[in-house]
């Protein structure tokens, strides 16, 4: 496999696109905006969703479907949510194709039209609460815990893969609960839960924070979002999680009986992840030679590769890497022995390097003399001999080490980009200078956060929840403030 | 909970929709045609995908993620595929709504029309097939084994919950081989796997074979089969594997580079299942008083009811509760130990009861004093004191012998009812009285088919692969027949 990447320094964008795509995780298709995520690029996916399915559930909530079609009434009941989503959207009028009578292939049947036009879910608040109101009848249907894996469209007009596309695959969790303050904490245990999964799993350091009023999502009386630094200095929103209050309830009619007997409208969450990750998880941790992937969401975290001239060489040396392999499967790693031999060595180490396998063990006929094989580190690019000798052992161990140095690498890189500044002046030149977060006073106005996102492209990314208060004033108008806000470019 | 399930005797139909809503799986959404999968429902899904899935890695497949939208144009492009699919579809004509100018609600942008329109996948062959020509070029790239997990919508004009909907979950792999017989063998592995699965897991016993002419996949050559048969003796399709030939290749113009340098079209197969394997799971093997699931595929599989009066009681019963919930878990079993007490434990019997959780263990203070606890068994509904001592232990083995009676049962009932006949008359007879498969002569001709089945309401199931060969007449027409062929009415 020839090294095609552009390297960061020269082109951030392109360095990414070419990743992508030499790493095999996704392409675009012939469909606008819509992806095919391949094989490497779902595997990904499928581990995320494994560990994220499992918190989930250890949280007491579960999984259900509700339908890909929303009609099209439903966006107008909830009035803030329709200014936010129902018009970038794919809209179905018909049911039916013919023959075209020309005989060129299908057209659309005419006659198959939509009474009421359905619109494939953006997002699927509106359907679900409309369902909610034939299962809620008292406090003893509460707190429902449901969440949804599904694929939703938004008609964006500037796509990336994984970052922003027409088609994406996530999940939704949708919450109801008999009082504000449950639903209040069940919104604040989902976004500690998406940071615990950042920083553990992603090895992505992120801050928690809650979103301005122009950030908001479309409905929701509080939005909480964790936000990680990509190693451009742009910021990415990496999970929300929204304190919807009554308003969806409100608007499908969904009200229960309490305890005392009085009918009252249920409160409502909202939250979700998306294939966006992936996204985030290439631009946190790559290199010019390709993607680093955390061990913990590494769909195959060791590869083992022969190295030999002659087949005599080649025997030896699987009767010890399939024990090894063996070994290795045992602890419950994900391994692979790549014995083909239509592929020469060179171009296994750059295709796994490519392709960001964490570790890599090299066996040749001299290490089988020797007893020792080569490993290489993912992360660092080091390798070092280890003795055969109770190898697999120390695997997990070296595993934990390049995803604890993966995380405080990116730890580091974000800590050393948060900046404090108090004039609007510094504020720009650290935006162009430097990148990253911002910390600076702003005045809680609609107006002042556009101002700033239309002279400098920044945006508000959160209101931090754990900074403490501090009085000042804001850079651009010099009204007062409470607290510093933090500001990015972000995707 | 009332028990509101109408018999079997009484009316099969209307037992299955009462099923199907007291034991919380499905219910109908606003939108016509597609359901709600609730979270019961879905958690049996996610059992029935968490083994295929891995059945389908263990023979070396991947997942991938392909778009929901494909263009109208690429249904035409496989003549006999367009034929059978692309007219009952959700078309997709417009990407933007905007506020009604008259202020009510939203309405279709008018401007913002496709210029092709998109088709909400019925199926994908077309669009991966599309993709496939990027991804092959030579030998070394096949074979290719995809699968993916998906959602796919067909406006289907009677719909029933589970059996037949609109939209409907399922994966639907698609590989691409070198060789014809290599495509043959992946689809015959294919059809084994999914027999494997349904009679391992599902314990429904299922007849293999071939699909005729008339009931073959459009755009196959050849459609493998699972039949089952459900217990008002009409069958039910569970599976199906197609050999596609180089129809989609040629279709699509993907060709690769051979061994000997020539350029050939690449050879083809698909196979699915659906959200439909659930209706048929309920349909074989439920009773009056509800849902009877295999234990290999029940999210829960032991139930720990607590029966007590007093505060003390409960408390007592607690303790040597937990302990034995605690030791199932550490022998990998689902189980829960509900001592809720808002509802009584009759109510609760009769709730585990109507979902199907295969063992209930009730203790109350007399087992205490005893020793003992009761244990009842779902297929059975036999209840049996055990002692307290060692009693975990004795639960994988119960649930094994709960598993292999619910097979035997099925296999006795589908057993006999599969009938010979030579005659027109008998096979009237013999679907009139008693339903099931029906093995009768049958010329090969389309014609006779659609005559039975219009004069008779059966359907061709399969032409049987592992029943012997024998010449006999065609109960129709009287033309010489090489074997005989399956009949039944069916879903």
């Amino acid at each position: 496999m020839a090294k095609e990447i552009t390297p960061r320094s020269e082109d951030y964008s392109q360095w990414y696109n070419n990743l992508v795509t030499k790493a095999d995780l996704a392409e675009n298709s012939v469909v606008r905006g819509c992806m095919v995520i391949k094989p490497h690029g779902y595997a990904i996916w499928e581990k995320i969703q494994a560990q994220l399915d499992k918190m989930f559930k250890e949280t007491g909530h579960e999984n259900a479907y509700f339908p890909l079609f929303i009609p099209k009434s439903f966006f107008s009941k909830e009035a803030s949510h329709v200014e936010g989503f129902a018009k970038e959207c794919a809209v179905v009028t018909h049911y039916r194709l013919k023959n075209d009578p020309n005989g060129k292939g299908v057209v659309v049947d005419e006659d198959a039209k939509l009474e009421e036009e359905l619109i494939v879910r953006p997002t699927s608040e509106t359907i679900i609460w409309n369902t909610y109101k034939g299962w809620i009848q008292s406090y003893r249907d509460l707190p429902l815990l449901i969440n949804q894996w599904a694929n939703v469209v938004r008609w964006e007009m500037r796509t990336r893969l994984f970052l922003r596309t027409a088609e994406f695959l996530w999940q939704e969790g949708h919450t109801a609960h008999a009082t504000r303050e449950e639903a209040v904490e069940e919104t604040l245990k989902i976004i500690n839960l998406y940071a615990e999964f950042a920083e553990k799993y992603m090895a992505i350091p992120v801050l928690k924070g809650v979103k301005s009023e122009n950030e908001r999502f479309a409905g929701a009386l509080e939005t909480y979002t964790i936000e990680a630094l990509m190693q451009d200095g742009k910021a990415l929103q990496a999970g929300t999680s929204h304190f919807l209050g009554q308003n969806f309830a409100k608007a499908f009619d969904v009200k229960f009986l309490d305890k005392s007997g009085k009918l009252e409208y249920v409160w409502a969450t909202s939250w979700g992840v998306s294939t966006r990750l992936i996204g985030a998880l290439i631009m946190a941790h790559s290199d010019d030679n390709g993607l680093v992937l955390p061990p913990r969401l590494a769909p195959l975290q060791v590869i083992i590769v022969p190295i030999y001239k002659k087949k005599e060489e080649l025997d030896q040396i699987t009767v010890v890497a399939e024990k090894l392999l063996e070994e290795l499967k045992n602890l419950g790693l994900s391994a692979k022995y790549d014995d083909r031999d239509t592929h020469k060595p060179g171009w296994k180490f750059a295709e796994y390097e490519v392709k960001g396998v964490p570790v890599r063990i090299a066996i040749g006929p001299r290490d089988l003399a020797n007893g020792t094989v080569e490993v290489a580190r993912r992360d660092t690019l080091e390798k070092n001999t280890y003795s055969m000798e109770g190898l697999a052992s120390k695997i997990p161990t070296l595993l934990n080490d390049i995803q604890q140095h993966i995380y405080d690498k990116a730890l580091k890189y974000r800590n050393s980009h948060i900046h404090t500044v108090d004039t609007y002046e510094e504020f720009r030149e650290v935006l162009e200078k430097e990148g990253g977060f911002v910390l600076a006073h702003w005045d809680g106005t609609t107006e002042t956060e556009l101002k700033i996102k239309e002279e400098t492209k920044a945006t508000l990314r959160i209101i931090p929840v754990d900074i403490p208060r501090e009085e000042g004033k804001c850079i651009v108008t010099g009204k007062p403030s409470q607290r510093r806000v933090l500001f990015a470019k972000a995707y």
